[in-house]
């Protein structure tokens, strides 16, 4: 896969502030005011254009673009690995006023170009009605890999160790309390990549997106964590990426749970502590 | 406005359960293993369509689905107010194999559907490239009122009542945990309206939509709060709907504060106990 910016040939991932300071009236209890600098995470409109055609505008947290856009092709089912990437450009044509590069131009493979770019969201419709069946159909469809058979075994103590990792590889989140992020691990429960971004399904798209372009797809017997709750949408990207496994802090969602179920993957709820709740997948869980 | 769900007339707000029961596996500390039913919120497709025509899906918690559309279609200026939607109804050749209703289709009055309906996404590429500003620039070219010259005065006292007003009335929070709310009070700090989603912007749309079926809208001197972060969508949905001042429970984004500021609107985040960090507007906090 070929990297540019503005005509030149760069680094993949160039440097860009993720927060900003902010002049805030901060009210304490009591009613004492003190005016002070706070930081506040960037959010940015990217728009992800495949060949000319607009395909999607998305609000990130600037960097790791070509990351999000990897990721995004990979769990939109549009490529299933970067070598159906050609190429990836900031667009300089595009660039705002005050010089900010926003929109990413992809050139496809010819195979991954001759397939039909079907938006997620219409691709359901066709078969049953709307539904949350037809919504799982879809995605299973679409998967290049399965992860039913995914030998993965996990120990509770290696899931219950896993936040922390996450926590204490979070650049941001101390600092302006505004990002969620996702993180990787393998099966021994060492973390391999963790990206944070305002809109949590970017953070999603950054890290398979990294693992994509590092040649690692399908993430076979690897782990996922949410910092937040697993919705549907998190659970069909980690999925996408061939990832038996996906942990969140917080509670899933209905679908999530029954794409999980149909899928044969793991899914894990409030991890917290010493304390998870397994929702899907439970084989996958070694005894203590 | 008239409602329709098959081919008759009915309530605007069919029952629909929002939460539904998973066996899970707990694990608590010391490797303790407890099989037990959990409430799972529940998280289901709906299709909005304007004629045949299919305009959006979301993930949704099913419930006040006209809610959500009447106030989808307000946010996304596609309607000034709920005067402009001539009919809803659920589509019953669209009901799943399982008999759900997750599609609604909506005829517009002639002033609105004589309007072209441009994907918010893209509305925003024309001006000056991709940016911040462009985005900003595209709501207020579609907001309907201005919310600048606002009176709403509010105390601190009357803000930092809001939050456990909200706790209170979340009928599905403490159960299953995984809802996001929006809340809408009055000048005075009474709770006018809470509506809960697994999706954030879904639970604003709800909130709006029921306000612009009562022909509240614009909402001025009112205020809105989010359970969690302020982004620049649940930002600019407030202002589509008039309201002068949105509190967060967590951060709000860089584009969010921005998007107030340009706005004349108040941004208050981190509203919790007795502090909070005023963002932007903040003429509008009265001395204690």
């Amino acid at each position: 896969m070929r990297y540019g910016r503005h005509t030149s040939e760069s680094a993949p991932h160039p440097a860009r502030m993720t927060s900003r300071h902010r002049r805030v009236m901060q009210l304490a209890a009591g009613g004492a005011v003190t005016w002070r600098s706070d930081d506040v995470s960037i959010e940015e409109p990217l728009e992800i254009r495949v060949g000319a055609v607009p395909l999607s505008v998305t609000m990130r947290t600037p960097g790791d673009d070509f990351d999000l856009v990897a990721g995004f092709l990979v769990t939109e089912g549009i490529v299933s690995n970067a070598s159906e990437i050609d190429a990836m450009r900031m667009c300089p044509d595009a660039a705002a006023e005050t010089g900010e590069l926003n929109v990413v131009e992809v050139i496809l493979s010819p195979s991954a170009a001759s397939r039909p770019v079907t938006p997620r969201a219409f691709f359901m419709t066709s078969s049953c009605g709307m539904c949350g069946k037809a919504s799982i159909d879809a995605v299973r469809t679409k998967t290049s890999w399965e992860v039913r058979d995914d030998p993965l075994r996990v120990s509770p103590s290696i899931l219950f160790g896993m936040p922390e990792q996450q926590r204490s590889a979070q650049r941001q989140f101390s600092r302006t309390g505004g990002l969620h992020a996702a993180a990787l691990f393998d099966s021994e429960g060492a973390l391999l990549c963790l990206r944070e971004d305002v809109g949590r399904h970017n953070a999603f798209d950054k890290v398979i997106g990294w693992a994509a372009t590092q040649g690692l797809l399908p993430l076979r017997s690897h782990m996922m964590l949410a910092s937040g709750r697993a919705s549907f949408e998190l659970t069909q990207k980690t999925l996408m990426a061939g990832i038996p496994l996906l942990a969140a802090i917080s509670a899933p969602s209905s679908l999530a749970v029954e794409l999980a179920a149909a899928s044969g993957m793991t899914l894990i709820g409030f991890l917290r502590g010493e304390r998870m709740n397994v929702y899907a997948g439970h084989e996958r869980i070694a005894a203590a």
